[in-house]
């Protein structure tokens, strides 16, 4: 009897933060699109926010602010968030790792995806970042799923995109909420320290190892099951 | 014979991160000003350095990019540091509660002090947004010691300008380097999460408690001896 082949691993990244050197420059624009409505929120709980469902920072900022923006606003603080980020993309840098990384992963006909938070229009000048084609790519934005992070939906679907049973699939994030994701999807959680969070918050959340960027993954990669 | 008289306790703060909520806005200044010399670093390994002396934060750039810029060089990017941030200076608010904490240590005459790893220049536009008159500050800067964090001279000189013996110090800062300067000083430290650290970083260098920001550390003062 021939022994059980087991599948390969598969990896499903966040964006933000997790690939691209962007966390930064959303934090400071949600900052200023909340300011411009008059909301102030001290600028590290908008970070420790991020990377979680539009939807859900709305929630979490009417209950620590008690102002509860009704559409219209809301319409117009997530819209100049946009403007704000883009104003300022062309002092976003893919991370160090990033494109040899996915290069690695894709000559090792090992199966990887991007699932972010993000809507598609503020996702594509960064995927641009990565030199990697966007056709190439399997990316799954917040536009495609009913519930973002820390719901599992988005690694869901990028796991079904790539037809990746969940039990073999690591899922790399540099929030918190990648990593609770990760867990109520049934994957295996990988912190990154490139988007400003603290190993043990990654830790507590359910990381099962934390690297410091993707240039630290690719030199660590045959560890976490990265090869055919 | 009388009960001994303890001394109480004085507090020595951190200024970016701590009172203001400016670290976010000088961590993209560096970013920027690094990146016009053509040095290229992710963001929150600047994040991971402020609050740091800048000639140590120099010496890392240096190891970690393999850059060392001759004096010219570095005078330009802490030029253009300075002149980024003061642009963005109107994006800079007061941390939540840092007046009042400031206003209650006064009332109560608990000695109280800033020490920041800054330079005056800029930090005089941060001191001037927490509503106390300069004149009834006592304030330590870089200009004012010959080393800086993670080194103790700033704590200890604002110890010495307020008559209060280590011993009776508490120091309160957002990063790693506020709370090993603390340890060399043989102060107490305390963290605050405002700037944007974890709280096991905080707690792994030495923080003996964590508060939310200043407004937090209010709501706890008779817990850490701030009152007479």
């Amino acid at each position: 009897m021939p022994a059980p082949q087991p599948l390969p691993e598969g990896f499903l990244f966040d964006l933000d933060g997790t690939l691209v050197d962007s966390v930064y420059q959303h934090v400071l624009a949600w900052h200023q699109a909340l300011g411009e409505e008059d909301i102030h929120l001290a600028v590290w709980r908008i970070h420790r926010r991020i990377g979680m469902s539009g939807g859900l920072f709305t929630s979490i900022l009417a209950r620590e602010t008690g102002i509860e923006p009704e559409p219209a606003r809301l319409a117009r603080i997530l819209r100049r968030h946009h403007e704000i980020y883009v104003e300022h993309i062309d002092e976003v840098d893919p991370l160090p790792g990033a494109h040899d990384l996915l290069e690695a992963l894709t000559a090792a006909r090992v199966p990887w995806a991007i699932a972010t938070s993000g809507r598609i229009e503020t996702a594509r000048p960064s995927l641009e970042l990565l030199g990697v084609p966007l056709d190439r790519m399997v990316i799954v934005t917040r536009d495609q799923v009913r519930h973002a992070k820390p719901d599992p939906d988005l690694f869901l679907a990028a796991a079904e995109r790539l037809g990746l049973p969940m039990h073999h699939a690591t899922i790399v994030g540099d929030s918190v909420w990648d990593m609770l994701a990760a867990q109520r999807a049934r994957g295996l959680g990988i912190g990154v320290l490139s988007g400003g969070y603290g190993e043990g918050e990654l830790e507590r959340a359910g990381a099962y190892r934390v690297f410091a960027d993707p240039a630290d993954i690719l030199a660590h990669l045959d560890e976490i099951g990265g090869r055919r």
